[in-house]
């Protein structure tokens, strides 16, 4: 179905939807709209004359039908191709107890057609009953059945045709102005609790507020957008066509999925209603293409992963198969290794000097692999002990060793940081690096492998850091609520971090550094527990949900490798950005710092992270003494 | 043990320990103290020498014990007898690592130690790393250790020796400088996520903020108050004596059992440092005794209770012997019957006028027997029908009925709703009132009734109306928290109303009314679903916590019973308010308004209440569909 069910990501065809104010005979309306294109009907429940009866007693003591039957469509039409409208003069937060009762008829009757999803528009602030209706509603429709609540970009008195032609629309000195139907939606879904069937549809008038002010709403679940026809210009021919700030508007909305609503008469005459359609569909279409690392990522976008524990358990064939095709990383060590060859041995020792590189956690053996080809192209000599304790690995390892490798190369089936060789490195080379940069222990490994590494003596990585930016993604906070575990404490899943593709967020503020490893440690008494205090300045009105993760690695020299959206190495994949939920959304106002203090805990047998927020306000301490999440050692 | 068990509430002996700031032989400090009358010692767990070290490297390398051993007292003794202080040098949340660290080291040694409580100084608003440090510590002790925060009543910099004399203590604008401390504590309880086992020492100063800020501190967990010696005056005699203020302030912090430590040199030479101690031990025994309704509701503070649910349970024995004991309730149910009975029988047709009385939910008799006292009073003539569907209260009624009664009371066993009696009522007597008036389904059960009433019928109560007021109280918060049980939904507990004895709060504003009933029912037609937007001022910045609810009723003309404090009927005890928790505390500003939404939702088989907060704020709406609590038809 078209109006409720999930597209797979990044399709590129458009859902779209016809909005009618009217709709006398349902069959014909749902035959004509199907003709045009269209994929679904947005019909009014209710028939507009139900109106005259709205300041009655309840309307329900009138004798005779109060809408049409729902005999006139099959279930199957029903339950598939309509979007059910509320009637926009329902005011169910009325002083008025006859007006009120009369209001949560309707929405008592759409429960029973059992429409796919209900539209029904937001006009103010405050709405809780509304709210309760709603959430009655849901309640007791435990299956498909969602809702739509459409909420306009900007209110109607704060677009500009209201506003002396030329003068600059003014804000409320803090843009408050701009935020007003964002409140209006953020006190709703507060109080439906984040209810995952209560999505937005989002109208879109011929005004559009601050980038800043639409960045907002992409951390909501928008489910539709709804444009009226009167947004469209005519382009030469005479065609309807959006302006350039509406298609890029509609672009990132596309990239969200939403449904395409269209609504009002066409004003484009003689060319057909099925012009804007047609038109849509070109935006959609001409969208620029995924990029590598958007194909490879297609199916997981907001979708939550636990990290990666490869010291406490063995990876599997296929995680070491996924990652080892990334086309950028092995190249970047192969780089680095290549680099560090030529700065260690001069070209007059090439010959003489056999250079000894340790590869830390070999796996299957890319890293092996990209030492080789670097030795080759600089012309230098090596030897590599590949060290790997998981047995499964080693088997791939030496079976290498033996087809290809020869005596170049030992396999050391072992723990790095056990194990001692017989000779000391010149070269450490490893990729133990998380989502979070240090998440996967490299410091403890990389710390306890250090006395294999001659005075002197190189790691690659040889620094990195993890990078923390405050978001919004009332999806994000919804998902990671669904991971609510019968044997754990109630709140533990907001206690661990996530590895995900973020994809419907809101970043509200530009990453900052939070902890720095460097190998080999200058201070081998130096312990690996960190704190760190990070204030963002943060320019919107919004809600906080957690803080993403990145990190960023200096191979060696100027070979880098980045997962920082500011800084991401080109097409490379093998890295999510990592999550840190908050267990409670917290208001923030434009113009106010998050401030986070953010720990690294290291104990014997593991390591894990704290983190509160102090400022707009304090959070709880979250995961203390790693009760929910810890890494084992 | 003194410095942490609990007492009994209104026990009236004051529980008090003696802080040093320097203790170089800890078993001769103990007994000198124990010999001035004080039931433990406040001492420091490390040498003040150690601050020459704070500045450099982990202390821990220094050669030599950090403190003097834990050998020097017996475990038993270190285990109550004291109250461990943390340094007051300390700097956890320094920039300086090594700092940290070594602030670190303390808390770990009180740990070590076992002792009861460990005392600990917040001096300034955002201290993250010694929460994290405290709830570390606080999950690896199961069991006992508690902390006490001490926190000063006002600033060190608000006080009045800084400003100049006779200026008066100017207030930035909102009160913002009163309720800096408090907001010291409020953001670390946050950050230790509300934890039970964290408590509040109140360090109480010459100067006092304003009684409102004053009441602010009373719905905190309060454990201490800590008195320097430098707060006493001098009396003619030469002893020391607090300020009618003070001794205000200490009498309403004794209520709620707070321990009292004396600090600082005597002043009061040559009166011994006892005199101080019986001089708190006399204000201590000088408060008013405790009413009846306090000594009723002793050992009941703060502790919730389900609401009963007499509809769909049937009492106990000792239930109803426990409400039949109130003093007050039946005289003033005798009093309504009496004036009812005077107005709608004329003095001269008292010998032929037999005004027929339901007595509905009869129980073990009470009412019958009211009705029958008020009869005689009124030298008027009834007959009694007595309604009960509880069979165990049956038999108790039938055997007044053979033994007292006589042939002037039927006892009919069975439901109100259902039951027909063979002539019409003049008077329809009931107690079917809850703590929120409606919430045992009066309103239903006397509807179900109605029939029964002559034209012109008296309903006994005639009106009830609940209320509710906005309140805080971190210790309620944390009862509620505690009531999850694993079966549930996680927030099920708060999503329930509790009939509790408040003690432990403050209330944030004046009770507004809810829902009013009245009967009989003007408009039979009328149903029992009501909804409600309150809006309360709130002067002071604090966390709201909840709402409680009272209720008044009016039994017949100016006879009234009322929970409601402004007007609660002397000595009735047989409600205690109730209580309606929101799931997240809520931060309030001064000058800002709570507005409620509150609902009754009446299904033919059940009723429940749904709430809302809206501003400042908007909260989850509570209890949806009644989802985690009803109230059973």
């Amino acid at each position: 179905m078209a109006a409720a069910g999930p597209g797979a990501a990044g399709t590129a065809r458009v859902s779209s939807g016809r909005e009618l104010g009217c709709v006398p005979e349902v069959a014909a309306a749902l035959g004509a709209v199907a003709r045009q294109g269209f994929d679904f009907l947005c019909a009014p429940l209710f028939h507009p004359r139900h109106r005259r009866e709205f300041r009655l007693l309840p309307a329900k003591e009138r004798p005779g039908p109060q809408t049409r039957s729902d005999l006139l469509l099959a279930g199957r039409d029903w339950n598939t191709l309509i979007v059910g409208k509320v009637s926009p003069w329902i005011r169910p937060d009325s002083p008025l107890e006859a007006v009120r009762r009369n209001s949560e008829a309707e929405l008592d009757f759409a429960a029973y057609l059992g429409v796919p999803a209900v539209l029904l528009s937001l006009r103010g602030p405050h709405c809780p009953n509304l709210a309760r209706g709603l959430c009655a509603h849901l309640q007791g429709a435990p299956h498909g059945a969602a809702v739509w609540v459409r909420v306009p970009l900007l209110a109607p008195e704060d677009g500009r045709e209201d506003v002396i032609a030329n003068e600059e629309l003014v804000n409320e000195g803090d843009g408050r102005q701009e935020e007003r139907t964002w409140h209006w939606w953020h006190n709703f879904r507060t109080l439906c609790d984040y209810n995952k069937r209560v999505g937005l549809a989002l109208e879109v008038g011929p005004d559009l507020p601050s980038a800043e002010a639409i960045d907002r709403w992409l951390g909501e679940p928008l489910r539709a957008a709804i444009l009226p026809t009167s947004i469209f210009l005519t382009n030469k021919k005479g065609f309807p066509v959006l302006s350039r700030p509406h298609q890029r508007l509609l672009g990132r909305l596309l990239k969200l999925e939403v449904q395409v609503v269209l609504w009002g008469a066409p004003h484009h005459e003689p060319k057909p209603l099925s012009a804007y359609l047609q038109y849509l569909e070109h935006v959609g279409q001409n969208r620029p293409p995924p990029s590598a690392y958007e194909l490879f990522a297609r199916g997981y976008e907001d979708y939550l992963q636990c990290p990666l524990q490869p010291l406490m358990d063995n990876l599997e064939s296929q995680t070491y198969e996924v990652f080892e095709k990334d086309p950028i990383k092995y190249s970047q060590y192969q780089q680095a290794i290549y680099k560090c060859l030529l700065d260690r041995v001069p070209e007059e020792e090439k010959e003489t000097n056999v250079q000894v590189v340790l590869v830390l956690g070999a796996g299957r053996g890319p890293l092996v692999n990209a030492a080789l080809r670097a030795a080759r192209m600089a012309q230098r000599r090596i030897r590599v002990y590949a060290v790997e304790k998981n047995p499964n690995a080693v088997v791939t390892l030496q079976s290498w060793q033996y087809e290809e490798w020869g005596s170049q190369v030992s396999v050391v089936p072992r723990d790095m940081r056990e194990w001692r060789p017989p000779e000391a490195a010149d070269l450490l080379v490893s990729e133990l690096l998380g989502s979070f940069g240090d998440n996967e222990l490299a410091p403890e490994c990389l710390d306890g492998a250090q006395p294999c590494l001659k005075e002197g003596g190189v790691s690659i990585p040889c620094s990195y850091t993890s990078f923390l930016a405050p978001l919004s993604s009332s999806k994000l906070y919804n998902e990671v609520r669904g991971c609510r575990e019968r044997d754990r404490h109630p709140e533990a899943q907001f206690e661990t971090p996530y590895v995900v593709r973020l994809h419907n967020f809101h970043q509200l503020a530009a990453p900052q550094p939070c902890f720095t490893f460097r190998h080999p440690k200058p201070d081998p008494s130096e312990d690996n527990s960190r704190y760190r205090v990070l204030s963002f300045p943060v320019g919107v009105t919004t809600a906080l949900h957690g803080f993403a993760g990145y990190f960023e690695t200096t191979l060696y020299a100027d070979v880098t490798l980045s997962i920082r959206p500011e800084t991401h190495s080109p097409g490379m994949f093998s890295w999510f950005p990592i999550f840190f939920p908050l267990k409670q959304p917290m208001a923030v106002q434009a113009g106010q710092r998050v401030v986070l203090s953010f720990w690294r805990r290291a104990a014997p047998q593991k390591v894990w992270y704290e983190w509160a927020v102090t400022e707009p306000r304090c959070s709880a301490l979250h995961n203390p003494a790693g009760r929910s999440y810890t890494i084992g050692l």
